[in-house]
């Protein structure tokens, strides 16, 4: 027998085991793309119009201090590369110690919610960022103060002119807030469940596969469904009992009634997507919940009456698990900025 | 005449025209190796005992916000590395919105530093991380909440493990302190004026050359010395004039004779050293100065007494220019940090 033909026996005889649990595979895979489906490879083309320059320039803006009030908050402040895409706090600070009303989500697939913020109330990340950068919280600065504080660093000028090519004065926050959105649309993580849902069932350990089952039986793919497993409608928060007994909330967050004034929107958020969920610790709104495998616990109580037991939420965390894609290069490295001192107040 | 003839014919003629200031070329390179001497390939050697996991873990905690009071501050707050290891403020802001008294300076080469912070009260970059992990405006914590929030996140106990292989109990600051400035050992950023150094004079534009020249005639040399160009020791700021009328301080900072108690010692610092200057506004112990024109010709009338023209001033600057390196490219990428929630106030 030659080597080729020994590797071609043990691959078959692999094949075979493989084949014993091969329907119900087939099966759960089918299930699980009635759900939900694989990262898009780009996002860009659902944005505003954007080209290499833009998208450049929004990376350089996404790590850029010192527009803000005391130069010191970035969006990598609260969206960290080293804790994907979050700061791991309750909720943020921003300038002056200013406290976030809610936690920060993950800026990491942040494009495919159908709308940004927990209430809803950022209409796409190109928004959301436009307004963070003129906010008395993550900012303090009016749009002029940050245009002015971006005039001051020499390397800006041409930066902007490449991005912006057919505008006379184009240093403005609407457009540092398009750059900052372009480069968030570029920000995907395609993880280990996109090749799964691609057919590589071995892609998913057994565990993971068994937490999947679990999380389409319990009903979970009902809200986190789609490319986020997630992010793409509103819910209550704690459609069986009030949420805050269950997660030890400090304060009571209305929701989106605060947005809309309609009464249906009681306790009402956007659902939140799952990618990258096991790396973006604290859980909720109101990162009120440290430890993800109670997070799972709380959601199928509170949402769905589901009392899961230790085995079923010991599947559903390493599913979960494997939504964790890769850091985008992009993100993880920090672009050199223009040089330039942050200018003492005045 | 074949093509590679003709091309040695081409350069024969280059050569010819290069040589026309060969002469003036070969002196200002031997009186600059005189003075100043290329980056060293490495520093670990000269640091304590450190190893492939010890520096892994400390650039892991470099970029670690969740050890300080709030969870808010890290050495990379501080250091950023698109701002070149600095935060482009004249003095940083710490935990709680506590200012630092002296300007933040870059951790990129900082080794090479005789000893650290401005007035020399930190033997090296060993001490000035661990001072640092438990400083009140850095961090906030004592030595033992820093080791409590290292416990309380499940990945370090690993990490410290095999960084720490003989500890018993390896979670400590002390150790955290350590592997931090072996992490900071690693970073150097040769340049193209190490290049020069080496032997390749086109590494520096003619104008460059021109303020290499002046930048030794002038007498910058005697304290911008040695592989760091500076660094290597004390020097009063302002030996012919007050410094703060020049560079319009808002406070008067009398510097070492507050660590030292030695008269002498009034209004001396840590000469700094100029790799990456041009990169790292704004300027001096308080960061007074945003321009570096302005801090060039301020150095040269305060220190030396001479009135650099605009000229002069106008060759020192792209000579300062070529100090700047790549950024390492373990500083310029987030690691990505073991997760875990930063835990909410009692």
């Amino acid at each position: 027998m030659s080597g080729k033909r020994i590797l071609i026996a043990i691959s078959t005889a692999a094949l075979a085991i493989s084949s014993a649990a091969f329907g119900d595979e087939t099966t759960l895979l089918k299930q699980a793309r009635e759900f939900v489906a694989p990262l898009p490879r780009e996002l860009s083309a659902a944005g505003p119009p954007a080209n290499k320059d833009i998208v450049y320039l929004g990376r350089l803006l996404f790590f850029e201090p010192r527009i803000t009030v005391d130069g010191t908050v970035s969006c990598a402040t609260c969206h960290q590369p080293s804790l994907y895409g979050t700061d791991a706090r309750a909720t943020s600070i921003g300038v002056k110690q200013r406290l976030h009303p809610r936690n920060a989500p993950t800026v990491l697939n942040a494009a495919l919610n159908f709308v940004n913020h927990w209430r809803g109330d950022r209409e796409s990340v190109e928004d959301q960022a436009t307004q963070a950068l003129t906010a008395p919280i993550s900012s303090g600065h009016d749009e002029q103060a940050v245009a002015d504080r971006l005039e001051r660093i020499p390397g800006y000028g041409l930066l902007f002119k490449a991005a912006f090519p057919g505008e006379h004065s184009p240093i403005t926050t609407k457009n540092a807030g398009m750059a900052i959105g372009a480069f968030e649309r570029t920000l995907l993580t395609p993880s280990p469940f996109d090749a799964y849902l691609a057919g590589n069932i071995d892609a998913l350990s057994p565990s993971a596969r068994a937490g999947l089952q679990t999380f389409i039986n319990t009903g979970c793919v009902a809200c986190h469904r789609g490319a986020g497993l997630g992010g793409d409608m509103y819910r209550k928060f704690g459609v069986l009992e009030d949420y805050w007994t269950a997660t030890r909330s400090r304060n009571v967050d209305k929701g989106r009634i605060e947005v809309t004034n309609d009464p249906a929107d009681l306790h009402v958020f956007r659902v939140a997507g799952l990618r990258n969920v096991a790396m973006t610790p604290p859980y909720f709104h109101d990162g009120s919940v440290a430890a993800l495998p109670d997070a799972v616990r709380i959601m199928a109580r509170l949402q769905l009456g589901v009392a899961l037991n230790d085995a079923d939420t010991g599947d559903i965390v390493p599913f979960l698990a494997s939504l964790t894609g890769g850091l985008p290069a992009d993100f993880a490295a920090a672009p050199v900025l223009p040089p330039g001192a942050v200018p003492a107040p005045k």
